[in-house]
């Protein structure tokens, strides 16, 4: 309710602040009797850790997870599955110049209106770092889907004006994490990587789009009129920080077609918000992340223009961390709608 | 949980088929004391009504709401509103042709794959006319909005390649309804229009997009991790029939753009999930109709290859009719959120 | 979340007041294909119709199902089956004296404390007249259960201190139908019967107790911690008007035992909150109905202390008629633990 | 939805098995700026803790509260508030020989039939264990309550057939805590304090009702159709372990009263489900705890009749120990329910 939870049936309620003890979070539904893997667990989780790749944040975030509950002599029991995370390299004497400014383009203000008061050590739960929870979870999730044979498959395919040229379904998806960019392109590869790194010797970012490929996917889930399938994959990914678009299929490219082209198009693989059983493709776009090394003007608490220089260890381009993550809300989606599913007949 | 809810503390819970006895909804949560005005639910419902503007189609559905509790003496009681809108105008027998076949670009065949059975007139619960529910309860929740300010508009900004050139801000958003193809920019009018003549002429359909403008928005609205008042307006958004995909502020063209130069542009009026206390816009994409008066190839439930040629009168752009479909959804997203902000702090 | 929808899965949002315009509810997560016997919910509401018994008010309501959708066919779609009950009984103008004083141990006082005004026409949506939508709600979940084979059968038990005398597993289920006072133990009929009728005539009013047995529940229903079995059970015993009391297997009598005792007697049927595969069996307490025949010593809305004398037909005691109610929201409970089972394993 | 959850506004997720790692609590919807005051928390947890009474079970369970977010410089952020506690005293292997019998009157068998596999030891999250985390969660809502007004107050009103004596609002409350068996009522302390002695000097159990009073509750409180005040205090009491019973103001008194003579009795502070602003009262029935040190008749894995005789260290009577739990889920949902008031009128 207070929107720190996700799904149904398959549910995440995540928790922690990026400097407080920890993070982490409970996940709640997933069916006893899954041989979980934790080594798995902790690929995924690694793959969207601050340092994972060069084209990152200097920040080292090492990303222990902790278990806690609903695992027994390696399976789920059908309890909740709760995890943490310790924050341990929280230097949160960086972020003292932080407690009376607002950074432009973060939350720091709008959070301060909501709750009336906030952690102000780099972002506090409006941190980036919350996604970790996600990742473990969405990990969990994969491993119940893999067992249906589901297989969702992330990578960059826009940096800036840089982009992929190949078709989503002749993709080299495992190749997706043997390049820093993560992208299933091959050939677009050296081009973004040289955009990312032009951009930050500039102190600037740039944006990016993620898309997103799942294969294997059973006709039939989704709620036909709220909880549609794409309405749900939707939400997941805007809940993710800095998107600021969602599409399927042809999404907004489909807005300037005809009707006799577009039905020959790739639907998406979702017909009225229920899964065709053709690959379900979207795509989700990343805002350029709003710190910059360059000096902004803001207000501070007090309403006075001030200028903020940010000096804190920060990426230039979120989309190549972004990857692990789409994959995790969708994997946590599909789930979801993979149990609700069982309900829906006799 | 069958997906046939939306909002948390303001809530619809919609049923009905397009050619079954009604359908209608329970609108749970509205709080009480809330002067309801009839009449302008009428009004809201009028424009989505098929036939309301002659780019739509010539199907003309009478949609008198019938109030079946929750109000009295002019009043909302605090408990569920509930309201139906009988299927008068159901030439069921229209549809004998589509019982064993499915109609491609349509939830035809998924829904058969999800439920087992289907009711097949028209659609049936999939049917665009289940948004007529939406737009009554979003009529509320616009009331209960208007007392505090909150002012959410609508309109057409793209038919095609046919483009709005306004700004948002500089939009005549009085003007919508003045004109068949409810764009908010005069300029646009005559293009759009006769593109879509031209679509329909040609036995084809034209895809487009709905933007919003919301003024008045208190800051603080939204939770901020996975309730986040995007994600949500993500989410209601996609749950319109042919809708593809959803963006905020700079959405798309945030990813190809760079941190100094997007901190500068529009944010969309909302930071981390939460809104700032400026304008909100955002852009809601929508596929041309897959139903189109041209013969296509599908297949039957039997899996043989068919030619279907639809005799129905549908619309050859969605666009114009699901204005009110996207201000009514807004309007039942921000006021769950308006709800939700009362327990945020002590 | 504003308190009309009960269940997760299985699912009724209910609505309307007692005066208004109709009451009603949407059951939502049935699943598709369910062939539905509407004869049969006809019988299962004229149990709960005032009328219905001798023993109960004079009021007759004639109590006609409308059905909106959801069924197709006579099958279930699987999407929300909204149904009505018009109120055509309405003598509105039998309540007008109550506009402005406070029926003590009635809801009329708390109600305007929490919404700052009411329906004040015979309870508004306080009354029991609410519980037909549950009953209706019940009678299809109960259609469902009985493909699996479980039986649920409840029976008056106790008017004031007129007990029945007979085994939970020796009553009479089939003959409760059979006698006014629907009582399952033969025996006690004449004794209850009298009672009430005594009671009536002296214009006062009497409590008692409905006790439920539920035959064929497969073991492994009911959610570990919070929403154990009989934890969902005592709150939707709870939900009905007029209860002040619930328990399970020995339930009070528990209190008072050894656990060498306790551990040979009935258990109830369920164990750490899941059933156990045997038979269940709870009591509910009805106490006696607060508007009597008698003047009662009152307060208006100003706080004048003033002498009440309430001329509605009522009933001298609820237990007859709330047997039906007890059975139908027994069987709510149970379907939705039912459909909630099939995510437990994988 | 998998039943780990409690609430709406003011939320507990619970997770954990009493021999896993830990157990634990995600508190959501807690507004921000509460000053939280940890020891408080303590002492509540304190009062739970095995051993806390020389009439509990031999059992040390250190319980050291480690918290995990939600919380800066003392205040509350409005965001999850986690907390765990570690699983110190697990003496695994005094459970081994429950590896595969089945302990009549508890949840073994169930868990197993349920989730097809279980975690053997000592009940896994079956035990009473859990409670701790509600115990927690309980602290923080009472803190919020008390800024309100809203005083909790629970203790013993019986033990076996020795009864409390004294009205519950001519109870010493603030005695409780000051003898082992914690009873508001100084005169019956050694009677019951007695008797639970010799039941345990002769291996056996007894049960018990606690009693619940809360002072200063505000009316208007309760949602009136099926989230009423009493039904989900009747529902969280039921999630408590080994409670068999609930009822409210004259319970199952009333079943065997009449109206006239009703209407001037103790309501119990709760009219059609709404606080009516008088004090409420509550009953909860404990049953005597399964586990005896005598040999009992059981079945194993297998289905074979086995004879099981348990060594571990356990309570002879829960109540005393129980009420602090009481007192928790009482503050859990009331405090959810002041949450809820707040979204009831303009």
């Amino acid at each position: 309710m207070a929107g720190n939870t996700i799904g149904e049936l398959f549910r995440l309620t995540s928790f922690g602040e990026s400097h407080g003890a920890a993070i982490g979070g409970v996940v709640d539904g997933c069916p006893a009797g899954l041989e979980l893997d934790v080594a798995e667990v902790r690929t995924e989780l690694d793959r969207r850790r601050p340092g994972s790749t060069p084209l990152g944040t200097a920040r080292n975030e090492a990303d222990q997870v902790e278990w806690l509950s609903g695992v027994f002599e390696g399976k789920t029991l059908g309890t909740p599955i709760a995890f943490l995370i310790r924050n341990s390299d929280a230097k949160g004497s960086d972020y003292d110049a932080l407690k009376d400014v607002y950074r432009p383009g973060h939350a720091d203000r709008t959070w301060e209106e909501k709750y009336g008061l906030r952690d102000h050590r780099g972002g506090g739960r409006s941190s980036a770092r919350t996604t970790a929870a996600c990742v473990v979870a969405g990990a969990i999730a994969r491993q119940l889907l893999a067992r249906e044979g589901v297989k969702v498959s992330a990578g960059v395919t826009s940096v800036g004006m840089e982009l992929a040229e190949r078709a989503m379904d002749a993709m080299d998806w495992e190749g997706v994490w043997r390049n820093d960019v993560r992208s299933a392109d091959p050939g677009a590869v050296a081009r973004m990587t040289a955009l990312i790194e032009q951009v930050r010797s500039e102190g600037d970012s740039i944006g990016g789009i993620v898309s997103c490929l799942v294969r294997g996917l059973p006709p039939g889930l989704g709620e036909p009129v709220f909880d549609k399938l794409d309405a749900d994959l939707a939400k997941a990914m805007l809940s993710i920080n800095a998107v600021k678009g969602f599409q399927i299929g042809m999404g907004f490219t489909a807005a300037a077609m005809r009707g006799s082209e577009h039905n020959q198009a790739v639907q998406g693989g979702v017909l009225g918000g229920i899964s065709s059983g053709e690959q379900m493709i979207f795509d989700v776009a990343f805002k350029p992340p709003a710190t910059i090394a360059q000096a902004q003007a803001t207000v501070d608490r007090g309403g006075k223009a001030v200028t903020l220089e940010v000096k804190g260890r920060h990426d230039p381009c979120v989309v190549p961390r972004a990857v692990p993550i789409v994959e995790a809300m969708a994997c946590l989606v599909i789930a979801d709608h993979w149990l609700r599913q069982r309900s829906a007949r006799l």
